[in-house]
């Protein structure tokens, strides 16, 4: 494997034709609120819901279009239940109940008043990817695959603060959150998990979140998996135990071989995607190319990101763009050059922990054929002699 | 001055009247790009534009509605000359040429080819805050006096890749940028700021830069005042002197008390400024509130902002949000018990190079009664008896 350091695109070609319009008449006047130009709106979330219920199902960020680490909000990825309530903040409150001292309410504005935290992180479905326990490699863009994760500044109240207002009975081990959905979907959370590093957003990115996003609060659970970072959050109740709730029992739960299902599988596993060049995308031919992609774990930091070109037989060490921040996307780069041969590009993220993102097959071979969610294999793009992209095994 | 740690804002008092809608019916289906809640529309960016000449002008971020550090896209302060061209990527190019030993001209196509680097990073107009300079105190909002500065993640190709692909003669000192507006907006950019890390940005906040700030391409000077940020970058010459166009001799150059002018004043100073609560806010009693703002300082990091409330006599160091980077927004936190006495809240920064927010006294002392550009006096917020704030000297 070849990998080299740098590249030549530039032409010595002038300009050709007659300046275009934009060059001798004045612009557009100034927008309240920008957006993407007109050349660029083919960039969108990718949807796949339910037919017979249109607000239950998921869209997908489309990160082989993206680059850099954020997310930005109009593409961050969804996935509800039953749509997207639209929410009168003034006509909204987070009950905190069940085994605490003093059960307590908090509207928008009381919880505006609370110190806040702000932090970068990743939110991954738990069932992203889960293409990849097909028997064949699913054809489609990169995006469409891995893009039910996103990452974004999160800006809220540390629950530990809350609970410590509500004061905590003894007995509470576990936190039932619910949602203001018209499926009042809810999850339960262990006690210590929330105390530790959760918040009660109210900002995305700077601004007050969106309301697929969980306008106007949700749970942020960092490095969890997406169903526990709660939307429309309207409740949280101290329990001995969890609730059993659909969405912890014949969902987001998985068969494994011995015939035993795991459950509670909280944390994102360590994991990269090449987003370029990945599928759909063509080599014009034989040059030299960079290949950039997103590493995240939801242990912590990524420590390495190591690329191959010829699908796992020899490994090069990806740079890794700073700030390198815990349960957030890391961007890794490397140039390579391509021969013109057939290749398979595939990258393989390390985080701080030790934690290895596992081949396909050596996942297949610890989770068995009945996997749905936590898909953390590798991925592998192969480049054919006529330099198009496919996924590939 | 008392600063606490604590608040308690949440009630005991149970949710009152009949269950919204959302919660019993379903929500809405899924969208290719999201936008704001309903709700919060009324956060924009505020505009105040020529009445002759509508796109010359200024758009502010309304940064006392905003938390963390990211700006999102659509609310980046704007400052075109003539108006937002509306360019077709397709015939846009940048020519590199001038002292060089080989001319060279790059779509977006061949950036898109050149290795990307991403870097969260404020830009900040060189005009920003400059009411500051008014005899009185002008009464708006922190975000309509002081938001012509945003911050973003910026992904782009390193100019001194071009740079090294075209081959610069040793007479060459300086780089004249050139933008795609009508107006071909041009400034002179040192050449070693060029080397070391300016960029050609093509992605904002991970998708691809909006028209308003510079799209298909914009030259991102890390630190630098924002008017050499051209947007719609359409050439890059290479000379042995600065251009001396407009926007570096009769504006964005400054009379000093000596009579001589100010001149290539690039970088921005260090800076900070309280958010929350800021002019137009009313603290409805004695009780516990949370100091926010942010700090920045084109020199480097942030290493310290200290927080007043009364006046500048005594100090408190405020809490900073990490990762502290370079040449970004930092956020910074502290809490403070309001006793409902008249106070004056100010916050001043100091960077990593110890470089210390002055006085607005010291800032016109320095730079007499002429200032116009440059503007980073520490900002003072009366709080009344009534709770009312207001911008005071």
């Amino acid at each position: 494997m070849v990998f080299a350091t740098a590249v030549g695109a530039g032409t010595t070609q002038p300009a050709q034709g007659e300046d275009p319009a934009w060059l001798h008449e004045p612009g557009a006047p100034f927008s309240a609120y920008g957006q993407p130009a007109q050349t660029e709106r083919g960039t969108t979330r990718r949807i796949g819901a339910n037919r017979a219920v249109a607000g239950n199902g998921v869209s997908f960020t489309p990160l082989d279009e993206l680059e850099g680490v954020i997310t930005p909000n109009g593409l961050h990825f969804e996935r509800h239940h039953n749509g997207v309530p639209r929410i009168d903040p003034a006509r909204h409150s987070l009950t905190l109940h069940g085994q605490v001292e003093q059960p307590l309410s908090f509207t928008v504005k009381s919880l505006l008043r609370y110190p806040m935290h702000s932090q970068m992180l990743f939110i991954e479905c738990g069932g992203n990817s889960n293409a990849g326990w097909h028997t064949e490699p699913m054809q489609r863009p990169a995006g469409s695959m891995h893009g039910l994760v996103s990452c974004a500044e999160w800006t809220g109240v540390p629950v530990s603060l809350l609970l410590d207002e509500a004061g905590v009975q003894p007995t509470a081990k576990w936190i039932i959150a619910e949602g203001a959905d018209a499926g009042a979907m809810n999850v339960s959370i262990p006690l210590a998990k929330m105390r530790d590093d959760c918040l009660v957003a109210l900002y995305q990115n700077g601004e007050r979140l969106r309301p697929e996003n969980g306008y106007p609060m949700r749970l942020i659970v960092p490095g969890w998996e997406g169903v526990l970072h709660v939307k429309w959050l309207q409740r949280l109740e101290l329990a001995d135990q969890p609730v059993m709730a659909r969405n912890e029992t014949s969902k987001y739960t998985e068969l494994m071989p011995s015939g035993k299902a795991r459950q509670f599988t909280f944390t994102m596993e360590c994991k990269s995607l090449i987003t370029s060049p990945s599928h759909g995308h063509t080599l014009p031919r034989p040059d030299i190319y960079q290949v950039s992609g997103l590493a995240w774990s939801g242990h912590g930091r990524i420590r390495k990101v190591e690329v191959s070109a010829d699908g796992g037989r020899s490994w090069a060490v990806a740079a890794l763009q700073t700030p390198v921040l815990a349960r957030c996307f890391t961007r890794f780069r490397i140039p390579w050059r391509w021969d013109g041969r057939p290749a398979v590009l595939m990258s393989r993220a390390s985080d701080e922990h030790g934690h290895v993102q596992p081949t396909r097959a050596a996942l297949i071979a610890e989770r068995g054929r009945s996997g749905y969610f936590h898909y953390n294999g590798i991925v592998s793009w192969a480049v054919d002699e006529d330099g198009s992209v496919a996924h590939t095994y």
